[in-house]
Protein backbone atom coordinates (compact mmCIF):
# COMPACT_ATOMS: atom_id res chain seq x y z
CA UNK A 1 0.00 0.00 0.00
CA UNK A 2 2.90 2.32 0.89
CA UNK A 3 4.61 1.76 -1.79
CA UNK A 4 1.12 2.05 -4.47
CA UNK A 5 0.99 5.85 -2.68
CA UNK A 6 4.04 6.59 -3.30
CA UNK A 7 3.95 6.02 -7.12
CA UNK A 8 0.15 7.65 -7.05
CA UNK A 9 2.18 10.79 -5.63
CA UNK A 10 4.67 11.00 -8.02
CA UNK A 11 2.11 9.92 -10.76
CA UNK A 12 0.01 13.06 -9.27
CA UNK A 13 3.43 15.19 -9.41
CA UNK A 14 5.37 13.79 -12.79
CA UNK A 15 2.11 12.67 -15.22
CA UNK A 16 4.51 9.56 -15.35
CA UNK A 17 3.52 6.11 -16.82
CA UNK A 18 3.45 4.10 -13.78
CA UNK A 19 2.78 0.40 -13.68
CA UNK A 20 1.87 -1.86 -10.78
CA UNK A 21 4.12 -2.23 -8.78
CA UNK A 22 5.37 -6.06 -8.99
CA UNK A 23 6.53 -5.80 -5.48
CA UNK A 24 8.58 -8.74 -7.02
CA UNK A 25 12.56 -8.33 -6.80
CA UNK A 26 12.57 -11.82 -5.36
CA UNK A 27 15.61 -12.70 -6.62
CA UNK A 28 17.34 -9.14 -5.85
CA UNK A 29 21.32 -9.08 -5.74
CA UNK A 30 21.39 -7.87 -2.10
CA UNK A 31 24.00 -8.02 0.29
CA UNK A 32 21.85 -10.03 2.39
CA UNK A 33 21.67 -12.40 -0.56
CA UNK A 34 24.61 -14.11 -1.17
CA UNK A 35 23.75 -17.98 -2.09
CA UNK A 36 25.59 -20.13 -0.16
CA UNK A 37 27.85 -20.73 -3.35
CA UNK A 38 28.78 -17.18 -3.65
CA UNK A 39 29.76 -17.01 -0.16
CA UNK A 40 32.15 -19.86 -0.49
CA UNK A 41 33.76 -18.44 -3.96
CA UNK A 42 34.32 -15.28 -1.89
CA UNK A 43 36.75 -17.30 0.43
CA UNK A 44 38.72 -18.92 -3.09
CA UNK A 45 41.84 -16.86 -3.81
CA UNK A 46 42.23 -15.91 -7.29
CA UNK A 47 45.26 -16.15 -9.37
CA UNK A 48 46.63 -12.17 -9.88
CA UNK A 49 44.12 -10.56 -7.02
CA UNK A 50 46.27 -7.62 -7.06
CA UNK A 51 46.54 -7.11 -10.54
CA UNK A 52 42.87 -7.52 -11.38
CA UNK A 53 42.24 -4.97 -8.58
CA UNK A 54 44.23 -2.58 -10.18
CA UNK A 55 42.94 -3.38 -13.68
CA UNK A 56 39.28 -3.10 -12.47
CA UNK A 57 40.25 0.21 -10.90
CA UNK A 58 41.68 1.22 -14.38
CA UNK A 59 38.51 0.22 -15.71
CA UNK A 60 36.25 2.53 -13.49
CA UNK A 61 38.23 5.44 -14.22
CA UNK A 62 38.30 5.02 -17.67
CA UNK A 63 41.54 4.44 -18.20
CA UNK A 64 41.42 0.81 -19.54
CA UNK A 65 39.24 1.02 -22.66
CA UNK A 66 38.34 -1.36 -25.78
CA UNK A 67 38.41 -4.31 -24.24
CA UNK A 68 36.82 -7.32 -25.29
CA UNK A 69 37.08 -9.54 -22.03
CA UNK A 70 38.59 -9.30 -18.38
CA UNK A 71 42.57 -10.57 -18.88
CA UNK A 72 42.55 -13.95 -19.12
CA UNK A 73 44.06 -14.30 -15.17
CA UNK A 74 41.30 -12.05 -13.99
CA UNK A 75 38.09 -13.90 -14.74
CA UNK A 76 37.41 -15.46 -11.53
CA UNK A 77 38.71 -12.46 -9.74
CA UNK A 78 35.55 -10.56 -12.09
CA UNK A 79 32.86 -13.47 -11.29
CA UNK A 80 33.91 -13.29 -7.61
CA UNK A 81 34.13 -9.80 -7.16
CA UNK A 82 30.60 -9.48 -9.29
CA UNK A 83 28.90 -12.40 -6.88
CA UNK A 84 30.50 -11.34 -3.64
CA UNK A 85 30.37 -7.88 -1.57
CA UNK A 86 32.86 -6.21 -3.23
CA UNK A 87 30.44 -5.37 -6.16
CA UNK A 88 27.79 -4.24 -3.64
CA UNK A 89 30.01 -2.23 -1.70
CA UNK A 90 31.29 -0.31 -4.47
CA UNK A 91 27.87 0.20 -6.25
CA UNK A 92 26.46 1.68 -2.63
CA UNK A 93 28.83 4.10 -2.31
CA UNK A 94 28.28 5.33 -5.70
CA UNK A 95 24.44 5.72 -5.40
CA UNK A 96 25.20 7.36 -1.80
CA UNK A 97 26.83 10.37 -3.65
CA UNK A 98 23.78 10.33 -6.14
CA UNK A 99 20.94 10.50 -3.47
CA UNK A 100 23.26 13.31 -1.44
CA UNK A 101 23.76 15.10 -4.88
CA UNK A 102 20.24 14.12 -5.58
CA UNK A 103 18.46 15.57 -2.50
CA UNK A 104 20.59 19.54 -2.35
CA UNK A 105 19.21 19.48 -5.83
CA UNK A 106 15.32 19.50 -4.75
CA UNK A 107 16.63 21.96 -2.04
CA UNK A 108 17.63 24.64 -4.66
CA UNK A 109 14.16 26.33 -4.79
CA UNK A 110 14.73 27.10 -8.44
CA UNK A 111 11.23 25.84 -9.30
CA UNK A 112 11.20 25.80 -13.13
CA UNK A 113 14.27 23.90 -13.44
CA UNK A 114 12.75 21.36 -10.77
CA UNK A 115 10.14 20.77 -11.95
CA UNK A 116 11.36 19.36 -15.35
CA UNK A 117 14.37 17.62 -13.75
CA UNK A 118 15.06 14.48 -15.14
CA UNK A 119 17.13 11.47 -14.30
CA UNK A 120 18.48 9.33 -16.80
CA UNK A 121 19.08 5.48 -16.00
CA UNK A 122 20.92 2.76 -18.09
CA UNK A 123 19.13 -0.45 -17.99
CA UNK A 124 21.50 -3.11 -18.11
CA UNK A 125 23.92 -3.80 -15.13
CA UNK A 126 22.14 -0.09 -14.10
CA UNK A 127 18.74 -0.91 -13.30
CA UNK A 128 18.84 -4.51 -14.04
CA UNK A 129 21.49 -6.99 -13.58
CA UNK A 130 22.71 -10.09 -15.48
CA UNK A 131 24.47 -11.82 -12.74
CA UNK A 132 22.41 -14.91 -13.15
CA UNK A 133 23.11 -15.22 -16.90
CA UNK A 134 26.77 -14.80 -16.22
CA UNK A 135 26.78 -17.51 -13.82
CA UNK A 136 25.31 -19.88 -16.29
CA UNK A 137 27.50 -18.68 -19.62
CA UNK A 138 30.06 -17.36 -18.02
CA UNK A 139 30.96 -13.06 -17.02
CA UNK A 140 32.34 -11.07 -19.69
CA UNK A 141 29.95 -11.63 -22.91
CA UNK A 142 27.79 -9.78 -23.51
CA UNK A 143 25.84 -9.71 -26.82
CA UNK A 144 22.31 -8.44 -27.66
CA UNK A 145 22.57 -10.63 -30.83
CA UNK A 146 23.93 -13.70 -29.43
CA UNK A 147 20.47 -16.03 -29.17
CA UNK A 148 21.02 -17.25 -25.64
CA UNK A 149 21.40 -13.82 -24.29
CA UNK A 150 18.30 -12.33 -26.29
CA UNK A 151 15.99 -15.22 -25.12
CA UNK A 152 17.50 -14.24 -21.52
CA UNK A 153 16.69 -10.75 -21.52
CA UNK A 154 12.85 -11.80 -23.89
CA UNK A 155 12.71 -13.99 -20.78
CA UNK A 156 13.22 -11.11 -18.30
CA UNK A 157 14.19 -12.52 -15.19
CA UNK A 158 16.94 -10.15 -14.43
CA UNK A 159 17.19 -9.10 -11.22
CA UNK A 160 17.10 -5.42 -9.96
CA UNK A 161 20.44 -3.51 -8.58
CA UNK A 162 18.83 -3.10 -5.07
CA UNK A 163 21.25 0.10 -5.16
CA UNK A 164 19.61 1.62 -8.00
CA UNK A 165 16.22 0.90 -6.54
CA UNK A 166 17.11 2.73 -3.53
CA UNK A 167 18.10 6.04 -5.79
CA UNK A 168 15.41 5.11 -8.06
CA UNK A 169 12.65 5.41 -5.04
CA UNK A 170 14.27 8.60 -3.44
CA UNK A 171 14.16 9.77 -7.30
CA UNK A 172 10.39 9.47 -7.43
CA UNK A 173 9.78 11.31 -4.06
CA UNK A 174 11.85 14.02 -5.15
CA UNK A 175 9.65 14.98 -8.09
CA UNK A 176 12.43 13.88 -10.38
CA UNK A 177 11.20 12.75 -13.63
CA UNK A 178 12.90 9.18 -14.85
CA UNK A 179 14.05 8.39 -18.16
CA UNK A 180 15.41 4.45 -18.95
CA UNK A 181 17.71 5.09 -22.00
CA UNK A 182 19.18 1.47 -23.42
CA UNK A 183 20.93 0.81 -25.82
CA UNK A 184 19.05 -2.22 -26.27
CA UNK A 185 17.23 -2.86 -29.96
CA UNK A 186 13.64 -1.52 -30.38
CA UNK A 187 11.63 -4.27 -31.38
CA UNK A 188 8.14 -4.90 -30.08
CA UNK A 189 9.49 -7.98 -27.72
CA UNK A 190 12.29 -6.59 -26.40
CA UNK A 191 10.27 -3.64 -25.54
CA UNK A 192 7.51 -5.52 -23.35
CA UNK A 193 10.35 -7.67 -22.05
CA UNK A 194 12.06 -4.53 -20.82
CA UNK A 195 9.23 -3.04 -19.50
CA UNK A 196 7.96 -6.07 -17.85
CA UNK A 197 11.18 -6.85 -16.35
CA UNK A 198 11.71 -3.39 -14.77
CA UNK A 199 8.08 -3.33 -13.13
CA UNK A 200 8.58 -6.48 -11.74
CA UNK A 201 11.67 -5.34 -10.45
CA UNK A 202 10.32 -2.21 -8.51
CA UNK A 203 10.61 0.08 -10.87
CA UNK A 204 7.65 0.78 -12.58
CA UNK A 205 7.27 4.74 -13.15
CA UNK A 206 9.02 6.45 -16.14
CA UNK A 207 8.28 9.07 -18.32
CA UNK A 208 10.34 7.71 -21.12
CA UNK A 209 11.76 4.07 -21.82
CA UNK A 210 13.97 4.50 -24.87
CA UNK A 211 15.33 2.11 -26.84
CA UNK A 212 17.69 1.82 -30.16
CA UNK A 213 14.99 2.52 -32.50
CA UNK A 214 14.82 1.65 -36.22
CA UNK A 215 17.66 -0.84 -37.51
CA UNK A 216 18.89 -2.30 -35.03
CA UNK A 217 21.94 -2.93 -37.08
CA UNK A 218 22.40 0.55 -37.63
CA UNK A 219 26.09 1.46 -37.22
CA UNK A 220 26.82 4.55 -34.74
CA UNK A 221 28.05 4.86 -31.59
CA UNK A 222 26.56 4.30 -28.21
CA UNK A 223 27.65 8.06 -26.91
CA UNK A 224 26.35 9.29 -30.34
CA UNK A 225 23.35 7.28 -29.88
CA UNK A 226 22.80 8.43 -26.32
CA UNK A 227 24.18 11.68 -26.03
CA UNK A 228 21.72 12.16 -29.38
CA UNK A 229 18.73 10.68 -27.17
CA UNK A 230 19.69 13.38 -24.07
CA UNK A 231 20.16 15.94 -26.16
CA UNK A 232 16.04 15.48 -28.06
CA UNK A 233 15.29 14.92 -23.98
CA UNK A 234 16.36 18.73 -23.81
CA UNK A 235 15.68 20.86 -26.77
CA UNK A 236 12.39 18.47 -27.97
CA UNK A 237 10.96 17.71 -24.07
CA UNK A 238 12.48 20.66 -22.46
CA UNK A 239 13.60 18.01 -19.74
CA UNK A 240 16.85 19.57 -17.32
CA UNK A 241 18.76 16.09 -17.18
CA UNK A 242 20.26 16.58 -13.53
CA UNK A 243 21.39 13.51 -13.29
CA UNK A 244 22.94 10.19 -15.40
CA UNK A 245 23.58 6.87 -14.12
CA UNK A 246 25.22 4.01 -15.80
CA UNK A 247 27.66 0.86 -15.30
CA UNK A 248 29.97 2.04 -18.80
CA UNK A 249 31.48 5.34 -19.73
CA UNK A 250 29.09 5.13 -22.72
CA UNK A 251 26.73 5.58 -20.70
CA UNK A 252 27.88 8.92 -19.80
CA UNK A 253 30.11 10.56 -22.10
CA UNK A 254 28.75 12.83 -25.39
CA UNK A 255 27.65 16.57 -24.48
CA UNK A 256 24.90 16.77 -23.30
CA UNK A 257 26.22 14.43 -20.32
CA UNK A 258 23.42 15.52 -17.26
CA UNK A 259 24.25 17.85 -15.17
CA UNK A 260 26.18 15.08 -12.37
CA UNK A 261 26.96 11.51 -13.82
CA UNK A 262 27.48 8.25 -11.91
CA UNK A 263 29.54 5.58 -12.95
CA UNK A 264 28.46 2.27 -11.65
CA UNK A 265 31.15 -0.49 -11.21
CA UNK A 266 31.25 -3.10 -14.05
CA UNK A 267 34.23 -5.26 -14.64
CA UNK A 268 32.31 -7.87 -16.45
CA UNK A 269 32.15 -6.54 -19.44
CA UNK A 270 33.11 -3.14 -21.48
CA UNK A 271 30.48 -1.59 -24.26
CA UNK A 272 32.72 0.50 -26.60
CA UNK A 273 32.65 4.40 -26.75
CA UNK A 274 33.45 4.89 -30.04
CA UNK A 275 31.90 2.20 -32.53
CA UNK A 276 29.34 0.01 -32.83
CA UNK A 277 28.99 -2.49 -35.70
CA UNK A 278 26.01 -4.76 -36.36
CA UNK A 279 23.51 -5.44 -33.79
CA UNK A 280 26.15 -6.24 -30.68
CA UNK A 281 25.80 -4.23 -27.40
CA UNK A 282 29.25 -5.08 -26.27
CA UNK A 283 32.37 -4.06 -27.71
CA UNK A 284 34.26 -5.71 -30.80
CA UNK A 285 37.15 -3.55 -30.01
CA UNK A 286 40.70 -4.85 -29.21
CA UNK A 287 41.21 -6.71 -26.03
CA UNK A 288 43.46 -5.36 -23.17
CA UNK A 289 45.14 -8.27 -21.41
CA UNK A 290 48.04 -9.09 -19.43
CA UNK B 1 75.31 8.73 -21.56
CA UNK B 2 72.47 6.28 -23.44
CA UNK B 3 70.17 9.12 -21.57
CA UNK B 4 72.06 12.02 -23.27
CA UNK B 5 71.45 10.39 -26.50
CA UNK B 6 67.99 9.69 -25.88
CA UNK B 7 67.73 13.30 -24.45
CA UNK B 8 69.82 14.15 -28.12
CA UNK B 9 67.59 12.96 -30.13
CA UNK B 10 64.73 14.40 -28.42
CA UNK B 11 65.85 17.48 -29.44
CA UNK B 12 66.69 16.92 -32.98
CA UNK B 13 63.46 15.23 -33.89
CA UNK B 14 61.55 18.26 -31.49
CA UNK B 15 63.68 21.18 -31.33
CA UNK B 16 62.06 20.61 -27.48
CA UNK B 17 63.90 22.39 -24.36
CA UNK B 18 66.25 19.88 -22.85
CA UNK B 19 68.17 20.16 -20.15
CA UNK B 20 70.52 17.96 -18.44
CA UNK B 21 70.02 14.73 -16.62
CA UNK B 22 70.02 14.73 -13.33
CA UNK B 23 70.29 11.29 -13.07
CA UNK B 24 68.87 11.77 -9.60
CA UNK B 25 65.46 10.46 -8.68
CA UNK B 26 67.63 9.32 -5.53
CA UNK B 27 64.36 8.78 -3.35
CA UNK B 28 62.11 7.80 -6.25
CA UNK B 29 58.63 6.88 -5.17
CA UNK B 30 59.40 2.89 -6.60
CA UNK B 31 58.21 -0.23 -5.89
CA UNK B 32 60.92 -1.23 -4.50
CA UNK B 33 61.84 2.31 -2.64
CA UNK B 34 59.73 1.18 0.58
CA UNK B 35 60.95 2.10 3.64
CA UNK B 36 61.08 -0.15 6.91
CA UNK B 37 58.89 2.05 8.24
CA UNK B 38 56.26 1.76 5.13
CA UNK B 39 56.50 -1.88 4.72
CA UNK B 40 55.22 -2.23 8.89
CA UNK B 41 53.02 -0.06 8.02
CA UNK B 42 50.79 -2.29 5.34
CA UNK B 43 50.47 -4.60 8.13
CA UNK B 44 48.56 -2.78 10.12
CA UNK B 45 45.00 -3.08 9.74
CA UNK B 46 43.24 0.26 8.62
CA UNK B 47 39.80 0.92 10.55
CA UNK B 48 36.82 0.54 7.64
CA UNK B 49 38.93 -0.59 5.32
CA UNK B 50 36.26 -1.95 2.65
CA UNK B 51 34.35 1.32 2.84
CA UNK B 52 37.46 2.93 2.14
CA UNK B 53 38.65 0.58 -0.93
CA UNK B 54 34.78 1.52 -2.31
CA UNK B 55 35.20 4.89 -1.04
CA UNK B 56 38.89 5.35 -3.01
CA UNK B 57 36.95 3.65 -6.21
CA UNK B 58 34.19 6.46 -6.02
CA UNK B 59 36.76 9.51 -6.55
CA UNK B 60 38.88 7.69 -9.10
CA UNK B 61 35.87 7.12 -11.00
CA UNK B 62 34.85 10.58 -10.49
CA UNK B 63 31.53 9.51 -8.37
CA UNK B 64 33.00 11.14 -4.70
CA UNK B 65 33.33 14.75 -5.94
CA UNK B 66 34.17 18.42 -4.00
CA UNK B 67 35.55 16.89 -0.69
CA UNK B 68 38.16 18.61 1.27
CA UNK B 69 39.78 15.92 2.92
CA UNK B 70 39.04 11.96 2.73
CA UNK B 71 36.64 10.71 5.71
CA UNK B 72 38.12 11.07 8.71
CA UNK B 73 37.62 6.70 9.24
CA UNK B 74 39.73 6.58 6.25
CA UNK B 75 42.91 8.80 7.24
CA UNK B 76 45.00 5.44 7.84
CA UNK B 77 43.65 3.70 5.36
CA UNK B 78 44.80 6.82 2.83
CA UNK B 79 47.99 7.11 4.29
CA UNK B 80 48.96 3.30 3.77
CA UNK B 81 47.33 3.32 0.36
CA UNK B 82 50.19 6.10 -0.85
CA UNK B 83 53.01 4.83 0.59
CA UNK B 84 52.38 1.99 -0.06
CA UNK B 85 52.73 -1.03 -3.29
CA UNK B 86 48.43 -0.35 -3.64
CA UNK B 87 49.46 3.20 -5.02
CA UNK B 88 52.10 1.90 -7.50
CA UNK B 89 50.43 -1.24 -8.99
CA UNK B 90 47.33 1.16 -9.47
CA UNK B 91 49.27 3.99 -11.29
CA UNK B 92 51.75 0.67 -13.10
CA UNK B 93 48.28 -0.20 -15.18
CA UNK B 94 47.24 3.26 -16.25
CA UNK B 95 51.32 4.06 -17.29
CA UNK B 96 51.06 0.84 -19.14
CA UNK B 97 48.05 1.40 -21.07
CA UNK B 98 49.48 5.09 -21.55
CA UNK B 99 51.97 3.49 -22.91
CA UNK B 100 50.35 1.09 -25.12
CA UNK B 101 48.12 3.61 -26.70
CA UNK B 102 51.47 5.95 -27.59
CA UNK B 103 53.31 3.22 -28.87
CA UNK B 104 49.81 2.69 -31.25
CA UNK B 105 49.77 6.32 -31.94
CA UNK B 106 53.08 6.87 -33.65
CA UNK B 107 52.84 3.68 -35.73
CA UNK B 108 49.38 5.23 -37.64
CA UNK B 109 51.95 6.67 -39.92
CA UNK B 110 49.97 10.10 -40.18
CA UNK B 111 53.15 11.77 -40.69
CA UNK B 112 51.88 15.87 -39.79
CA UNK B 113 49.61 14.34 -37.10
CA UNK B 114 52.94 12.66 -36.04
CA UNK B 115 54.96 15.33 -35.85
CA UNK B 116 52.87 17.80 -33.94
CA UNK B 117 51.74 15.28 -31.64
CA UNK B 118 52.02 16.23 -27.83
CA UNK B 119 51.91 14.82 -24.50
CA UNK B 120 50.30 16.84 -21.43
CA UNK B 121 51.52 15.89 -17.77
CA UNK B 122 49.80 17.54 -14.80
CA UNK B 123 52.95 17.90 -12.79
CA UNK B 124 51.89 17.55 -9.09
CA UNK B 125 51.23 13.39 -8.23
CA UNK B 126 51.97 12.95 -11.87
CA UNK B 127 55.16 13.68 -12.28
CA UNK B 128 56.60 14.89 -9.02
CA UNK B 129 55.28 13.03 -5.67
CA UNK B 130 54.72 15.10 -2.41
CA UNK B 131 54.35 12.00 -0.36
CA UNK B 132 57.53 13.38 1.86
CA UNK B 133 55.76 16.14 2.44
CA UNK B 134 52.57 14.81 3.35
CA UNK B 135 54.35 12.10 5.70
CA UNK B 136 55.72 14.81 7.76
CA UNK B 137 51.86 17.49 7.48
CA UNK B 138 49.58 14.52 6.89
CA UNK B 139 48.16 13.44 3.51
CA UNK B 140 45.17 14.90 2.57
CA UNK B 141 46.04 18.45 2.96
CA UNK B 142 47.44 20.72 -0.29
CA UNK B 143 46.95 24.40 -0.75
CA UNK B 144 49.88 26.15 -2.15
CA UNK B 145 48.75 29.30 -0.52
CA UNK B 146 50.15 27.16 2.55
CA UNK B 147 53.32 28.15 3.82
CA UNK B 148 54.98 25.51 4.40
CA UNK B 149 53.74 23.86 1.03
CA UNK B 150 55.07 26.77 -0.62
CA UNK B 151 57.92 26.37 1.16
CA UNK B 152 58.33 22.49 -0.18
CA UNK B 153 57.63 23.39 -3.61
CA UNK B 154 60.27 26.51 -3.65
CA UNK B 155 62.85 23.65 -2.03
CA UNK B 156 62.20 21.66 -4.71
CA UNK B 157 62.80 18.06 -3.25
CA UNK B 158 60.02 16.59 -4.75
CA UNK B 159 60.25 12.45 -6.05
CA UNK B 160 59.11 11.52 -9.43
CA UNK B 161 57.08 8.99 -10.09
CA UNK B 162 58.50 6.25 -11.20
CA UNK B 163 55.64 4.97 -13.68
CA UNK B 164 55.57 8.52 -14.89
CA UNK B 165 58.87 8.56 -15.52
CA UNK B 166 58.87 5.73 -17.73
CA UNK B 167 56.33 6.49 -19.79
CA UNK B 168 57.92 10.26 -20.52
CA UNK B 169 60.86 8.77 -21.72
CA UNK B 170 59.10 6.21 -24.35
CA UNK B 171 57.25 9.37 -24.78
CA UNK B 172 60.20 11.23 -26.07
CA UNK B 173 61.64 8.31 -27.83
CA UNK B 174 58.41 8.08 -29.79
CA UNK B 175 59.41 11.53 -30.76
CA UNK B 176 55.93 12.94 -29.42
CA UNK B 177 55.98 17.00 -28.07
CA UNK B 178 56.17 17.09 -23.99
CA UNK B 179 53.78 19.96 -22.38
CA UNK B 180 54.00 20.00 -18.39
CA UNK B 181 50.60 21.95 -17.68
CA UNK B 182 50.34 22.49 -14.10
CA UNK B 183 47.97 25.18 -11.71
CA UNK B 184 51.10 26.18 -9.41
CA UNK B 185 51.19 30.37 -9.72
CA UNK B 186 53.54 30.98 -12.25
CA UNK B 187 55.89 33.26 -10.31
CA UNK B 188 60.15 33.61 -10.85
CA UNK B 189 60.74 31.52 -7.80
CA UNK B 190 58.19 28.52 -8.30
CA UNK B 191 58.79 28.23 -12.09
CA UNK B 192 62.85 28.25 -11.47
CA UNK B 193 62.03 25.76 -8.50
CA UNK B 194 59.60 23.59 -10.94
CA UNK B 195 61.99 23.53 -13.74
CA UNK B 196 64.50 22.43 -11.46
CA UNK B 197 63.05 19.60 -9.52
CA UNK B 198 61.33 18.53 -12.51
CA UNK B 199 65.06 17.99 -14.38
CA UNK B 200 66.71 16.83 -11.17
CA UNK B 201 64.06 13.74 -11.27
CA UNK B 202 64.52 13.04 -14.73
CA UNK B 203 62.11 14.95 -16.75
CA UNK B 204 64.80 17.26 -18.37
CA UNK B 205 63.03 17.96 -22.32
CA UNK B 206 59.91 19.78 -22.52
CA UNK B 207 58.35 22.08 -25.25
CA UNK B 208 55.97 24.04 -22.79
CA UNK B 209 56.28 24.48 -18.91
CA UNK B 210 52.76 26.41 -18.19
CA UNK B 211 52.31 27.32 -14.74
CA UNK B 212 48.82 29.77 -13.55
CA UNK B 213 50.36 32.93 -15.06
CA UNK B 214 49.27 36.68 -14.06
CA UNK B 215 47.44 37.12 -11.08
CA UNK B 216 47.51 33.99 -9.19
CA UNK B 217 44.72 34.93 -7.11
CA UNK B 218 42.92 35.36 -9.98
CA UNK B 219 39.32 33.17 -10.28
CA UNK B 220 38.57 30.90 -12.67
CA UNK B 221 38.26 27.04 -12.29
CA UNK B 222 41.24 24.84 -12.95
CA UNK B 223 38.93 23.09 -15.70
CA UNK B 224 38.62 26.16 -17.33
CA UNK B 225 42.44 27.38 -16.62
CA UNK B 226 43.72 23.88 -18.02
CA UNK B 227 41.31 23.18 -20.87
CA UNK B 228 42.19 27.05 -21.84
CA UNK B 229 45.86 25.97 -22.34
CA UNK B 230 45.28 23.20 -24.57
CA UNK B 231 43.21 24.96 -26.62
CA UNK B 232 46.06 27.54 -26.70
CA UNK B 233 48.38 25.12 -27.55
CA UNK B 234 46.34 23.63 -30.52
CA UNK B 235 45.11 26.81 -31.95
CA UNK B 236 48.46 28.75 -31.60
CA UNK B 237 51.48 26.50 -31.07
CA UNK B 238 49.73 23.45 -34.44
CA UNK B 239 50.12 20.93 -31.26
CA UNK B 240 47.88 17.57 -31.76
CA UNK B 241 47.26 16.42 -27.95
CA UNK B 242 47.61 13.11 -28.42
CA UNK B 243 47.40 12.06 -24.71
CA UNK B 244 46.72 13.93 -21.21
CA UNK B 245 47.40 12.84 -17.76
CA UNK B 246 46.85 13.72 -14.35
CA UNK B 247 45.69 13.04 -11.14
CA UNK B 248 42.90 15.08 -10.97
CA UNK B 249 39.66 14.62 -12.92
CA UNK B 250 40.05 18.98 -13.13
CA UNK B 251 43.35 18.25 -15.65
CA UNK B 252 41.01 15.94 -17.68
CA UNK B 253 38.33 18.29 -17.84
CA UNK B 254 36.85 20.66 -20.35
CA UNK B 255 37.12 20.96 -23.99
CA UNK B 256 39.43 19.97 -25.55
CA UNK B 257 40.64 17.16 -23.71
CA UNK B 258 42.80 15.28 -25.82
CA UNK B 259 42.66 12.74 -27.51
CA UNK B 260 43.29 9.94 -24.66
CA UNK B 261 43.34 11.05 -21.02
CA UNK B 262 44.94 8.85 -18.33
CA UNK B 263 43.29 9.28 -14.61
CA UNK B 264 46.49 8.30 -12.36
CA UNK B 265 45.37 7.94 -8.85
CA UNK B 266 45.09 9.94 -5.73
CA UNK B 267 42.69 9.85 -2.91
CA UNK B 268 45.06 11.72 -0.48
CA UNK B 269 43.21 15.25 -1.87
CA UNK B 270 41.07 16.79 -4.31
CA UNK B 271 41.25 19.76 -6.67
CA UNK B 272 37.50 20.84 -7.61
CA UNK B 273 36.63 20.92 -11.18
CA UNK B 274 34.69 24.23 -11.16
CA UNK B 275 35.45 26.74 -8.91
CA UNK B 276 38.64 28.32 -7.73
CA UNK B 277 39.00 30.93 -5.21
CA UNK B 278 42.04 32.71 -4.02
CA UNK B 279 45.75 31.09 -4.50
CA UNK B 280 44.24 27.64 -3.40
CA UNK B 281 45.18 24.76 -5.53
CA UNK B 282 43.20 22.24 -3.55
CA UNK B 283 39.14 22.53 -3.22
CA UNK B 284 37.43 24.42 -0.86
CA UNK B 285 34.66 22.49 -1.67
CA UNK B 286 32.25 20.73 0.72
CA UNK B 287 33.38 17.71 2.31
CA UNK B 288 32.55 14.21 1.75
CA UNK B 289 32.27 12.03 5.04
CA UNK B 290 31.30 9.11 5.98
Amino acid sequence: MAKRLVCFLAVAVLATTCHGWGGGAGDVVSAAALSFMDRLRQMIPVGDGDYCDSWRVGVEANNVRGWTTAPRKCDNYVENYMRGHHYRRDSKVVVDEAMAYAEGLVLSGDAAADANATWVFDVDETALSHVKFYKKHGFGYHRTDEPAFMEWLIAGRASALPNTVTLYKKLLLLGIKIVFLSDRPDTPELRNATATNLIKEGFDCWDELILRSGNSTATGSVVEYKSGERKKLEEEKGMVIVGNIGDQWSDLLGSPEGERTFKLPNPAYYIDNYMRAGAAVATTASSSSS
